[in-house]
């Protein structure tokens, strides 16, 4: 068979100065989210298929990478389906695997357990522009605790680290599944429909509010009323904890007051406490695709990305699908491979740079010359440069110039005459 | 299906107090290569299944983790073999795929090319303690080098990686396939037994010389003299310069003299410019199993492992394989997995811990409570702290107790009488 220099359909080879931007940015994420108490764990990349296709994944369990048996468990005169020929998969996120990973260990950990993951996951998407079938998330999850600390603190947290980056001026948008819910009550939808209903809800930025009535209306089994009573709400109730507390009052005997009272409670912290310039607002129109979300979601929108550039929410009933005894979680994952693509474009200069230094040596420098200039370059090293030893070559002036913008700054030539 | 708890067969979860020493060995690795002058890159983790399946990779090509291939392109009706099945697999080293990445970037990477990769790989070996399916590596290659100046700092990047993290007394062993090859055709082995030669001498360590020469003896083909003359040779070849200049002189006409003299600079140059306490030696029983090598070979032992810690050597004919035309290639890489778990198993200490402040919350603390201990955790973190903000539990003193195990030295309890 020949071999193939392109990577793989979809995936993508690093080079040196996207990995620069990347390295930087993973370790900013891991210093900021670390003086938040979250500390790093880790997961297998391969996972049992049998959790990959557990239902929890939506439409991303139809992307999963499948991992052939091996040995004597692999029968393909037998198989008839895919299921008979793999026994894992890749990750398509790190939340399953996360789930698994509290499942197998709750009693090694604290509580609640502030994890930190940044890994790579796998999409067998179409291949499309700035969108890799290989990818890293990085995820930031609160295990074990029941109350809006957690909310509170993983946003904090998310928005903290963006600042850090040089980020402001994006806008956290927060809403609860159960308000999705006492509202198309409220309107006179039926539980069996809401999904349905969240569905078209989540098309309002692509198709309007006439689009999304004329969808509902289309759904079957309801009056004009039933539409327009739900449409109204979204004018009635607004961006701010004013919105908020129309909505306790509105869907009363709908909603739980302490849904309500919880959502005021993130916003005002948050708006409180907040260490980066953004804007805090409660967004009745949030839906949130992830079907394991049971509470709070939330997402971060930012204008430079045209939409959303990180997500999470309550999963509060993940944890039980392995243990058999649910477990309080809340989830905030950014994407990591926008914000990387977006300073990169932007020429973003990572801050932690060293002085670079390089040493041109002529060709076949004798042994002693090659000492002297080793022994130059360790003493740059233990004055905190990063230091390059080349043989010089016959265009001196192209490799001058191609160290140079490299970032090489001190370039020195050494011939053996120089050497004493 | 029901869900599975455990991790799959043979990977392994990684634990918070496991992770932070793997972070911290990353980062060092990563500062201390970096002034040596390489640069991050990476490549996707799945590769061409044609590519990993190419004769490269010796006995690893059987421990491949395969992909299915997706959609129409799987047919399982009339797959007769694996091959019929998979269109990629999970890289099982970081040199393969490197050798892909350069041959398909070369034009916008600088010349030499000083590589650092540290990924994941995975190998379906039979699952033992200590050995998992899926392991870190960490590789330094420099692409483009035909001069032993490649070879002379890759030994002293990592040898000074290493005693950055408390290591020495370890012992760095060269050899060069050329002179196996030269000793070899001296004793009367033939060229196409060699491989058989070295797999028998491989295992001078666990059989010792009288085993070596049973097994040469069996090979067939060969009087007791070429066995004799070859087992001779190593009794007379001593692990120092002198055992290279003797070399140059035995094998006269079966070693070009260019190979004993750069054996000799590499040798006497980074014995000069070395940053951590360490011995270089020239052992000829050096053999290394990867088929690819083309030159030198080495290998870091140190007896807290009872074996390598590292291994690497010359590779100049792969990149051809992708390219058809050769590309001097030299790499280093360390066993990550065996350091780390070293370290762990040795109550290792990483040296970048920030202090640890906890605030523990009276249960139900109102809004203006928790508004200002997020307040105090801002300071906190803005002083350089690494800061934890829960709620109390009934078991105040265990759950002090376990904060303390995880390193809060500073655990402030907060009710809401003391706010005020």
């Amino acid at each position: 068979m020949a071999l193939k220099k392109k990577p793989v359909t979809g995936m993508k080879d690093m080079l040196p100065k996207e990995m620069e931007i990347r390295d930087y940015v993973i370790q900013m994420i891991k210093d900021t989210y670390k003086t938040f108490g979250f500390t790093s764990m880790e997961t297998p990349c391969v996972e049992h298929i049998e959790n990959l296709c557990s239902k929890q994944g939506g439409d991303n369990e139809k992307l999963i990478f499948k991992i052939l048996k091996r040995g004597e468990k692999l029968k393909i005169d037998e198989a008839k389906e895919e299921s008979d020929l793999v026994d894992g998969g890749l990750r398509y996120d790190l939340t399953v695997p996360l789930a698994r990973y509290y499942a197998n260990h709750a009693n090694e950990l604290p509580s609640p357990f502030k994890a930190m993951q940044i890994g790579n996951v796998w999409r067998a998407d179409r291949p499309q522009r700035g969108r890799f079938r290989q990818f890293v998330q990085c995820d930031i999850d609160i295990l074990g605790e029941p109350s809006n600390l957690a909310e509170i603190e993983l946003i904090l947290a998310t928005t903290a680290m963006l600042g850090k980056l040089g980020f402001s001026n994006f806008t956290v948008c927060i809403n609860d599944r159960n308000i999705l819910k006492a509202m198309a009550a409220y309107s006179g939808f039926r539980e069996e429909d809401y999904d349905e209903v969240f569905i078209i809800l989540d098309k309002m930025d692509k198709i309007g509010a006439e689009g999304v009535a004329n969808e509902l209306n289309e759904l079957g089994g309801y009056t004009k009323e039933n539409v327009d009573t739900y449409l109204a709400l979204f004018d009635q109730i607004s961006g701010d904890i004013e919105g908020i507390r129309f909505c306790k009052e509105k869907l009363n005997g709908f909603l739980d007051e302490k849904i309500a009272d919880g959502m005021e409670m993130i916003i005002s912290s948050v708006e409180a406490a907040k260490e980066a310039e953004f804007k805090v607002k409660f967004d009745p129109t949030l839906v949130r695709g992830q079907s394991y979300y049971t509470g709070t979601i939330f997402e971060i929108r930012m204008d430079e990305f045209g939409g959303s550039v990180a997500g999470g929410g309550r999963y509060d009933k993940m944890i039980g699908k392995f243990t058999g005894q649910d477990t309080p979680a809340c989830g905030f994952s950014i994407g990591f491979e926008r914000i990387a693509m977006l300073l990169l474009e932007n020429g973003y200069e990572p801050g932690n740079k060293k002085e670079k230094k390089a040493y041109l040596i002529e060709k076949n420098m004798p042994k002693e010359g090659i000492l002297n200039v080793l022994a130059m370059a360790k003493a740059d090293r233990e004055a905190g440069k990063q230091v390059l030893i080349v043989n010089m070559k016959k265009n001196k002036k192209f490799q001058k110039d191609q160290l140079a913008e490299e970032g090489y700054a001190d370039i020195q030539e050494v011939y053996r005459d120089s050497i004493n």
